[in-house]
């Protein structure tokens, strides 16, 4: 199929299909006449997958590249694209700063109390370390059980996140949604976090709010 | 105290805090002779939440700026403070499609298989409506078993920040906890998801492997 036909089966503007070809996202086509380029299926699953990575789970273009090439290579081990996948997402979209040691000790300390094999390499450690720290900034310091309901959820989510990969067929759909997966998971959680939390304000006794002092 | 001594207690670069200014992020501060403003303590807690809700959270100075300034309103009802944290948090960070109907249908149908009360304005619908679609564009149709393992890990998460809550003495405090948690708590579990993936892909029983499809 030719490019136009090509942004319209995957639903992206053709601008947007150009901009992948130039930044060397997507793979050439097949040079079928000598002003002629053909593309196939696998470029319209690209196309699209190239967008959500971008869009919705907010990867940079480098991040993005690196996802994709992770793909591209034939035979990968699984883990490997899975840290691939991981590196890639806590690619900082600003500069970020380091986390105080105290709060990665904190979050080493919740994943070994739930018996969790990890490596201190591992970019979560930093990640939620940062988030801890800024939490600590407004005098919130979350107790264990905070940070252990966190690491429940977690756990519950990462066995799905697993479960959903026996479904596959290939291992290049392993891969895919190993990637994928990783990225788009979490703003899947965050936008169901908000809808438990207006479930929760809703449901929460109304005695909770007149015990609380008043500022 | 001077913005100097304002920069270091709040451990942020002194071109921060003053970039903070120019924005309107940080209140002024009070002149107390022609050429010297001081600062307080409250400023210092104001510096360090700008930056974890910038550089953590991601958001852009006009999301940062709503959030401020709901916090700035005296006495604003709660679940008020808790709209502005969650619209804030959805300000789209690029150019974000619409999600599909589809998507929206069936994040909304498995809040009500949750049993939860939740109006359809809730930016959380989209967010995940469009994180589904992305998993949909590689082909990856999620079971229901699959989006009810992050409903329930998000319920879990909610009602921990909930209770998190009620240690807060102060009105302002809960709704700074509020914003701020609503905020910080996404890194805080991607990056936890992260080291349960590490943990799950460690403790995967060795046959799911081997059963798979090779490509």
């Amino acid at each position: 199929m030719r490019i136009s036909e090509l942004s319209k089966r995957a639903n992206v503007p053709l601008t947007a299909v150009k901009y992948y070809q130039r930044e060397g996202l997507l793979p050439e086509g097949m040079r079928s006449a000598p002003n002629q380029v053909d593309y196939g299926d696998a470029h319209v699953q690209r196309v699209r997958l190239i967008r959500a990575l971008l869009q919705t789970g907010g990867l940079s273009i480098a991040a993005t590249k690196a996802v994709v090439a992770a793909l591209d290579v034939p035979g990968a081990p699984l883990a490997e694209t899975f840290e691939v996948a991981q590196h890639a997402m806590s690619t900082p979209r600003t500069t970020e700063s380091t986390p105080s040691e105290e709060s990665r000790d904190r979050i080493v300390a919740i994943t070994r109390s739930h018996g969790w094999h990890i490596s201190v390499e591992n970019p979560g450690i930093s990640a939620a370390a940062r988030a801890l720290d800024g939490l600590l900034a407004i005098r919130f310091d979350p107790p264990d059980s905070y940070l252990g309901a966190y690491a429940d959820a977690a756990a519950t989510v990462a066995a799905a996140d697993l479960r959903a990969l026996d479904d596959r067929g290939t291992l290049d759909e392993v891969a895919e949604l190993m990637v994928v997966g990783t990225v788009l998971g979490d703003p899947l959680f965050a936008g169901l976090r908000r809808l438990a939390h207006e479930d929760a304000t809703h449901t929460r006794p109304p005695t909770s709010d007149t015990n609380r002092a008043q500022s």
